[in-house]
């Protein structure tokens, strides 16, 4: 950040008073300019006992599978951005949807806030920003090459659930640390 | 929004190629500056059937009582965020956090993200954003002249698991309409 959204003028990196960590603040008009994490929301959908999965169409990982999720939008709620997520990728419905996990990713600041849920009608088919939408058992899921791995985990998390007859509502985190090593924790 | 943080350059407001709503653009260097819902984290914290609560030292809402809780940072986890903020408004530790509640606010584009512990070693004592911070009974809380509806919301479902003898994990919004009157919805 470089310049002041609001006058135009430019900003400098300090602690405010009062505050405990710099932020990006405007020289002339002093507008403080906060930077916070941001949540991604998604779906687990099932049908048949198989979970639908997209290829994306997009960057990053173009030509991966993952789950329906995206960023959340202001002036929805996290169900609605899950559920919109999971129309704009898939042309796909949710019903029953509960919440399933939450996991901060704080290297990249974002945290992921994924439902579970039946799809409707067992229908599919690629919106814009994938390039094929499939319904995949545990079994054919090709695990090595999912697209992130907070959709690998969140994945491992539904099928354990499933085969134990009961799902719970998981919250962790995955730590990148400085090796590169990703260690993840449910509370 | 009136300029670009990158380049100081003016912005409109215009749906970018392959977007479906309207986005903050530079006008010269194309920038998009998207905005998202910002997460808000706390802590329900018991010591002898009682709970913390601060007084506000801050606006807005300056001395009426709340939970510790503020806005996340940007390299942190959700966990992590509602301890340093309770730590920071109370001085507080919180023992055997899990995750209790969280709750879509889409009028003021916030998620509450709430947890539940232990106060550790019963202790609290203001931090600079609060007044007093003392551990209240259900029936010593003023209900009607807590901070927010999301705090009060909050207690609530707290003390009612609390009498059924179990804790859930609850979802939820609360949605503000046209005439001010916000109905709360648990999924």
């Amino acid at each position: 950040m470089n310049f002041c959204n609001h006058c135009g003028e430019a900003v400098e990196l300090t602690t405010p008073e009062g505050d405990n960590r710099p932020r990006y603040v405007c020289t002339v008009c002093d507008f403080i300019h906060y930077q916070n994490p941001r949540i991604i929301a998604g779906c687990i959908a099932e049908h048949d006992n198989k979970i639908l999965l997209c290829k994306r169409a997009i960057e990053p990982r173009i030509g991966q599978w993952t789950l329906p999720a995206g960023f959340m939008e202001n002036n929805e709620t996290t169900l609605e951005a899950a559920q919109r997520e999971t129309f704009e990728e898939a042309t796909a419905k949710i019903n029953n949807s509960q919440l399933f996990c939450t996991i901060s990713i704080p290297h990249i600041s974002q945290v992921y806030i994924m439902y579970r849920g039946q799809l409707a009608n067992g229908f599919s088919e690629p919106g814009t920003e994938s390039l094929e939408t499939k319904l995949f058992s545990e079994h054919d899921i090709d695990w090595e090459h999912l697209a992130f791995p907070v959709i690998k985990q969140s994945l491992n998390l539904y099928f354990t659930d499933k085969k134990n007859g009961q799902f719970k509502i998981h919250n962790g985190e995955m730590i990148r640390d400085e090796d590169n090593i990703t260690t993840t924790t449910f509370y």
